[in-house]
């Protein structure tokens, strides 16, 4: 049942309540608070898995490796909130003897206040109640709401009940967290429009993070709304890379493009080659390991409609041609891998060939030659990845290409496959429009935390009134600026 | 005479051709660039300040120690750029040990694009043409575009010609600065919504501001708007202080309330205080200062018209009771210093007294008590910067009010004035909404930079291939964090 009205403003009344509280623990108690709640997913065992399975379709062992990178996700983030590093702490000391005199200014990051999670369809664990954007957001020393995905609610319920027990076994007030239902946009709307809402993480559609983005920035006082939404992770194929490699680069994406039905938010979407033999030996051992294929059921009945829809859209476009579909037939609700094929000249033109087609689908873009590919890379929109299969040689030699490429994605890899995203500091996840709306900030690996935090300089406070990330002795032994010079 | 559109595309297209020349410069030659620009200002000499004191009013002093915060704030920045720390650089090695198997990732900044200023009318140096903006914008490696504000634009081209041939100085491309006329909203309309603008900096009023924001967030690809736009920079006179020091601290206030007219961002327009006889002390001597200071001219006809009215549009409110005014006579564009009065109850139920009169103007807010003024804190918006006139005991023993206060600004002052914005990277000059547009940056001191940046991962890259920045033996020695340990 979608939650009221009245529901959304005592969660968010109860969340800003909590906020006072919670942004005064220490770095150390919120980390613990963190790593309680991955202790506690744990603990939850088999039925976590068992009900994922049911409500995704996601088979045990991709769900498991999921479950495992959550909690390792919980406690990576807590040890880097501990680190205190993320802080930005800035501390530059009075100085009487200069003209005007500097007074004694001490700058450190604070918790915006209570952010909105929208969960994740694609994963049920890593990027929904207590994912990515969740954990972030306890480690800023924000409170979170949740608005539970209703393609696995009954999933979402048993973690949130996870991060209650820990929040109960920290003393947290109730508002720490909550857990919201609603199907209606207008649930989301209530929530994204409250005036206790301070920030909001969402992972979806173009469609659901730009409408999430509009009402963020239309409120009264907007807030910052970080959605991730769509991308096509474009493969470049470099000459001498491709004319050594073809097979083994068309066997490697074979793979890429249809792991777990292609739903993936870096799934390789695009392959831009040259037109030659060397593509054409690529396109037809790509064709067949595609060929080869076993259908996998996607997550639920609306996304796998999207799937036929936008797959249908983008093969009818003129002069866009079907290479190869997965022989093998296909259950209700279970993706037929597809690989299309258009010019250069065709796909820059035709905006409907450079959306997202959410499944195991990618489209091969013929250029003419290289100067083309620099302008296919240039008509592309915001990325999440972009790829270069290349030689050093070939990067050397096509800079024009690399660096328009490097222009429009966060991540940028070289003869590698973009799904598979490591957590860790390294990692960007965010990029340019329509990618994410704020390609400053990534929602995977620890800097994520700060997003949702802002920075407040002290001025002329006596050290016994200021936070210990501030104080001259440096008590909780972290890393910071001093008078221009960073150390601890 | 405004710039036609046509002019404005040929800046935009300048600007981003030159973005991909610039941002491939060195730290240091970037750097080296900014220093240049520093020195060619000092060229201009005495030219400078008397164009400036016609074109604004402001002394020649005031003048000549905004010249100089503008070349510190020049070679600052570019000793930060050059440090570059701020690229806030992660290397993840690769590990084949682990499951999955990790690569190598290494992250750092990249500039955004070009970058639209728009300079202040209140700082003709430090916040225009050359000003923090443009500075922070070159050091991330951003071409800049500056709308010429009005008010200063002789000013304005002389700092123009110094920064051109600083760039000529250093061969970079026409596109890294362009000068663009145009006292029309349309021509900021334009700049803004220009498909090569990436961001945008502005300082000045919440109307114009808060347009550039909707325009940037209005784009196809929306763009950051960091605005810089209206605050009141409260002050919060607590107990034990007030009793102890009401004479001294009225009279630090006078001169922070009236000076150069009050035309400052941080200027304090609001004093708040608990209703008794040390609050009528304070009210009493900060007459008698306020009655004895000399009216001063204001920029331009424009900022005394708003000042005017706006003035009297508070002073009209039902229970505003105007307290003291300057009695020397002002000749016209002369600002006359005013203090008003209002209840608590009254200020909370009457927005209009929560905005913004620019220029020496004050309004005390009378509390019954201490749970009053914390009903006060709580009903007002963003803030640049709030101030505590308090003693330790006061800090300690009002923490809801000095927990609420911390949670609606950018700088926290303890017995001090607000105005006087030291440039370092301890400063922080942005804060909630409507005091900026983004409170996670500054637009003060060089962590400024990061405004305009973005991150980029490198996956698998070999390290002959990569920048400097990310190769394994560290040839331009920064801070990086490499395996999660931040070292050199």
């Amino acid at each position: 049942m979608d939650a009221t009205i009245d529901e959304i403003n005592i969660a968010a009344a109860e969340a800003w309540q909590a906020f006072f509280i919670y942004r005064k623990l220490s770095l150390k108690q919120r980390a613990d608070f963190m790593r309680s709640i991955a202790n506690e997913i744990e603990v939850i065992g088999e039925e976590l898995i068992e009900t994922a399975m049911i409500e995704t379709n996601l088979p045990a062992a991709r769900l498991r490796s999921e479950r495992a990178r959550t909690i390792f996700q919980l406690n990576n983030y807590a040890a880097f909130c501990e680190s205190g590093q993320w802080l930005d702490v800035r501390i530059d000391e009075a100085n009487e003897n200069v003209n005007p005199p500097k007074p004694d200014i001490r700058k450190m990051l604070v918790p915006l206040g209570p952010v909105v999670v929208f969960g994740a369809a694609n994963f049920p664990f890593a990027y929904s109640t207590a994912g990515g954007d969740t954990a972030c957001a306890f480690a800023a020393g924000c409170p979170v709401i949740v608005k539970v995905h209703p393609g696995h609610a009954q999933t979402s319920r048993l973690v949130a009940n996870a991060i209650t027990k820990a929040a109960a076994n920290h003393y947290l007030p109730k508002g720490i967290f909550s857990h919201v239902y609603g199907a209606a946009p207008a649930v989301g709307e209530a929530l994204v429009k409250h005036q206790y809402t301070k920030a909001v993480g969402f992972t979806g559609s173009f469609a659901g993070g730009k409408q999430l983005f509009d009402w963020g920035n239309q409120r009264p006082v907007p807030i910052p709304v970080f959605a991730e939404m769509s991308s096509m992770n474009p493969v470049f194929l470099l000459p001498e890379k491709i004319s050594n490699d073809a097979a083994q680069i068309a066997k490697l994406y074979a793979g890429s493009i249809t792991l777990n039905a292609g739903q993936f938010c870096t799934n390789p979407g695009i392959v831009v080659g040259v037109d030659n033999d060397d593509l054409k030996k690529f396109i037809n051992v790509l064709s067949e390991e595609i060929k080869n294929i076993s259908p996998e059921p996607m997550l639920n009945a609306g996304i796998y409609k999207n799937y036929v829809e936008k797959r249908a859209a983008a093969l009818s476009q003129q002069d866009v041609e079907q290479v190869a579909v997965s022989k093998k037939e296909s259950a209700f609700n279970e993706a037929t891998a597809t690989i299309a094929a258009v010019s250069a000249a065709d796909f820059i033109a035709n905006p409907l060939l450079h959306q997202e087609v959410f499944g195991p689908y990618s489209i091969i873009v013929r250029c003419v030659d290289m100067t083309e590919m620099v302008a296919v890379a240039t008509a592309m929109e915001g990325q999440l990845t972009a790829t270069l299969m290349a030689t050093n040689n070939d990067v050397i030699l096509h800079e024009a290409l690399v660096e328009t490429v490097k222009n429009i994605c966060g991540r940028l890899i070289l003869n590698g496959v973009p799904t598979g995203v490591t957590v860790g500091l390294s990692m960007q996840h965010g990029g340019p429009f329509p990618a994410t709306t704020d390609s400053r900030f990534t929602s995977v690996g620890a800097d994520g935390i700060r997003r949702f935090a802002r920075p407040v300089a002290f001025q002329n406070w006596p050290d016994e009134l200021l936070p210990d990330e501030l104080k001259s002795s440096n008590p909780i032994n972290i890393w910071r600026t001093v008078n221009n010079e960073l150390k601890k």
